[in-house]
């Protein structure tokens, strides 16, 4: 359904980059929930750019909860979340609308609504978009939380960089740790390696890519579907549709390719409770949570926008033409996607857990 | 919505690997299609089992149309494919219904489905199910294919064993060709080593995983989403709603994090029309088609059922248990499944092109 | 979408009076719910054509499930049931199809299906489809009933025939009795002179309409939504699928508009519990249930299969026509519709239900 | 999904009646769509509170489209409407907090909500959120009047005085003229009987419903669903979600009930098309469209908020208790309602064409 995902809750989004504001619909939320709007604030700030590893459009975000809300706590109505667009350089645009940024949606979006769209900073397309995603999930997020459960996200790989990944014996504290940084590592040491190929590459006029690894912890068992709504699918129709994500793993992820069946098994162990001895399988099988950890690793191209003379076309013209972009860009988006990427995981995963209850312990 | 998926067409999935039957709706066809029942099953005999590499549970799989086709035509109503099930060793399973097998979704059949689920062959998780799906699928791909669409799927790699890739210069030669192999493969020279590797992991009661890699060409530009129904996120929802599925990558998917983006960009070029010179971003920009081919590689993870002794729990008696799985079964499913990847790209394909449809050009 | 409706569970709807079966698949039960299957026959039972008062073509209406049940339970999986079509003539319908049938939906089917639709015997419209409602119905109200949820409907009119209005005080009794008679009446006196009506209808080549009452006891305060999803709302759409209905109103009705509002609201009264002193509202609030029993009309139009000789068009010729109905049709479909309509309120309260199950009480 | 509606164009709804805002988000529309703000003021003027027989609570309904909307046109991307609140007297609320008003939603709204809706001037379930569908129906229904189709609704009764009704003969200069009244009547002398009527209950401290009459025409042939989603069952889900809405019923409606068929079905004749010679059926066959005028009533309950003393209960307390309801009300709503029913309609009715246009005329 286009702008809308979910099932007994649902995000709706609109808005574009150079408009008045930008927008979600969060439907569905249970009543009587206490929403910490300084915790909002917090994940907000974790997307901000900053520094000279950002684009050098401030935006202040402040989030505006107008509906669905009353007196501290979510009503059961639709709660719309507003964000004003301040800091627009909309005349940026006007005199390129017609040349195709390589790597972009420009052609696509011309193809789509027939010159239509609002050009102007990418419009609906823009990351901007994912401000209001980052409000919507942190909401989704403290709920998960008041359950215990909790997700968190590190750049596991910046370019040729990589991080440590994920210690299962340790996401506590992990977790908790990478959600109070700016730049989010799990290896102290290797932050400056990072941020120094990004300023490199920006140098350059250029952008990178990397790889964000997500965990989540104490998820409950039993939750998912065979068909066709498995937490793997849930979670990456979500994550696909953060701008720039091309690929999407669980667990193990692609290196399963290469393993025998006696490896990628996840043997079962009775201690207190049932659990796997490892967890390759990332806490899920057959499409349903079985308690351990859920790992995920999601890949993130390098930003489109670069500074760099690229080859084009221009739409009206038909010529082709030698472009060079102008306006305010990301030579890395890691950093601030990773926070959306928790906002994602956060919506599917509460979603899923009220399908449970729907039908759950019903008879 | 559990066993749905869909927004214009629909597939409504049902049956279990050892009840009477399977079937599947496909609902939202236009009226007056005219299906090839014969290409129904050469695309189902591409997902039977055959020869050593697969189980010794042989399925007639016979496809019975049972509602909205009259006189060889598709009526416009909801269309219900049954296939019955017929060699079935129900027995095998009843004794051993509590011993969770590594892997699969036992455990959290259990943890779901609180002991009611049906447990026998994998029950509604049975990779079975996606006999509907190939079934269904092809009705799909004939109605893409009357449009001049393609879509085909090879076994990139298996296990450590590496098929060519696809050449974008001859993409649909090459698409004819695996779809008219029962081992769909480039490089005839792999056929032997992929076969003796997977001969050798049974041999061994073990199974080798691996990664598909599809290609579909004349996609028409201008389909998909930015938010949330991308391409990207739709097809990665039928994807990893295969069992076994654990990583879903578009173009140079995972190779991306070690790109810089003047490298990842697809730069554009007016020759008779606007293309891009290269294809990293394989055929998908904001999530939205621009006509070039869409590339998507999946990873399939080693089969589970393996014949090797493994470590498990007896979920009735909470103890630690050896565990031996009886019982027929494939030491690899990528030849089986690609198909069913396949089967799956073109109903996505199909429900977002319809979409397209149901709003672009009314104005 | 299409032949499919609910949200947390299903109804996807399939077959043609003259295939070879119909079906119906409920996705999204709970699962462990004991289905008595005794209780579904007695429900089709309802259905079924009996004496000169109905159509003379006999179905056994067997009804086989086929998935998401297993000894006994749901298992949470897709449920499917199947009836096949066994006392069919096609060839009744050959020489005619193009002879469009005034009141019928022969010429609409030929505008949207473009004469792709299965003609004979009314194809997907048929009345016959609603067998497989019953059935699904039946194991949506015998969860109803596990909750001490009741659903009655009998015949408030027939033609110009008055049958008694249920009494709120006797509510339980009343559905009990309805449920268990082959006519639904709360007044015995007027069968006689009903089935009379309908008789001498159908001596005349013709055939009468009527309004259906029925009654819900027990349904829990706090279900239903302000926005879209009111009671109402829900009801009314399923009720409006039926074929035949014309009119559908909850408590007063349209009566309400000839009402003040001092006479149209209830008061509020505390007893032991918060009640209504009278209950013009049907139970509804807002599009919320109130706690109070919830009451709805039905108007079915007369069967549009009648014998005499009607003014029509070839749809193929164009031709101004004279047409005489063959075949065996009803002169009255209200005594085998009550409890179709018994079985789509019932599919609606439950699926409302489990969506408040969802949020409800999550914090 | 609660707040939300449509298949292939959505509707969102949020708000409340005294909070910051209250909003829609119209998704799935065509770019390229002039929409003409002037009409959107017109159509808004007509749900505007005027005179004696309509509340002293005189707001602006400024329309502010903040997204989707770009230079005159509809972008393609999901189109937010915006309505500030302004005259707004909370105070008035908040002491009555617990005193339930008969025939509103405070009581479901405590059980649904436990309290933690906003309770100031009906909150959500306030009758002020039709605003928000006159605005996004004025778009709907500008895109259908593009198409050569047309709605417009009269009061056809008020409390006992009745209008004439629609002439089959003249529709359009019908429509089009109710259209352009503040109070829609086709039988100009019995305007002032209505509004005496509604004054005469205003001075007794009382209220008064009444029945709607809707036309459209030119709406084309071969559009709905024959299951579950008919015309009726479309439309009715929509009416049934306007407050105080009660009954809804297509053409001859509850009349149908003492037809006899043959006086109920409508003889085809061909002239230059086929069409039906009578219209009891309101265009409608089999849920489907036959290109004649849809026809439509819908019965409004007098307005719940009186100023008579009634009998009530505290819901903290639980105390019986006489209430006597202060603020600024309407003592008919008939005439502010009748262009919520027009943009219910427009929605339902576009809905359902694009539905069809994205499989129709695809073989």
């Amino acid at each position: 359904m286009k702008n809308q995902i979910g099932n007994n809750i649902s995000m709706t989004l609109f808005g574009e980059s150079h408009g008045p504001c930008i927008g979600i619909t969060l439907d569905g939320l249970p009543a009587g929930f206490k929403i910490d709007e300084e915790r909002i604030r917090q994940d907000m700030d974790q997307r901000k750019a900053k520094g000279k590893i950002s684009t050098q459009r401030h935006e202040e975000d402040k989030v505006e909860i107008v509906s669905g809300y009353f007196e501290g706590y979510t009503t059961g109505s639709a709660l719309t979340i507003l964000i004003q667009n301040q800091n627009t350089r909309s005349a940026d645009y006007k005199k390129t609308q017609y040349r195709l940024r390589p790597g972009h949606a420009d052609y696509t979006a011309y193809e789509k609504y027939k010159g239509f769209q609002d050009y102007r900073g990418g419009g609906h397309f823009s990351g901007r978009l994912t401000a209001c995603i980052v409000a919507a999930g942190s909401i989704c997020r403290q709920i998960l939380e008041s359950k215990n459960v909790y997700t968190g996200t590190h750049l596991k790989q910046v370019h040729h960089i990589l991080d440590d990944s994920f210690d299962e014996k340790n996401l506590y504290n992990q977790i908790q740790a990478v959600n109070h940084m700016d730049f989010a590592i799990l290896n102290p040491e290797k932050k400056e390696e990072m941020i120094q190929c990004i300023e490199q590459a920006a140098s350059n006029k250029d952008s990178v890519g990397g790889i964000l690894e997500t965990a989540i912890i104490n998820y409950p068992s039993g939750i998912g579907e065979p068909f066709f709504d498995s937490i793997e699918s849930i979670l990456s129709h979500l994550l696909f549709s953060i701008p720039a994500v091309k690929g999407v793993s669980f667990g193990e992820g692609f290196g399963f390719a290469s393993l025998y069946g006696s490896q990628a098994n996840d043997a079962f162990v009775y201690t207190d409770r049932i659990q796997t001895k490892t967890n390759h399988n990332a806490g899920i099988n057959g499409g349903i949570s079985n308690g351990m950890p859920i790992l995920i690793h999601t890949c993130v191209k390098p930003t489109p926008s670069i500074f760099k003379e690229q080859e084009s076309v221009d739409y009206q013209t038909k010529e082709n033409v030698k472009l060079v972009i102008q306006g305010r860009h990301d030579p890395c988006i890691l950093h601030r996607a990773r926070v959306v990427v928790d906002s994602m995981v956060a919506f599917g995963l509460l979603d899923l857990w009220m399908s449970d209850k729907a039908n759950g312990g019903w008879v």
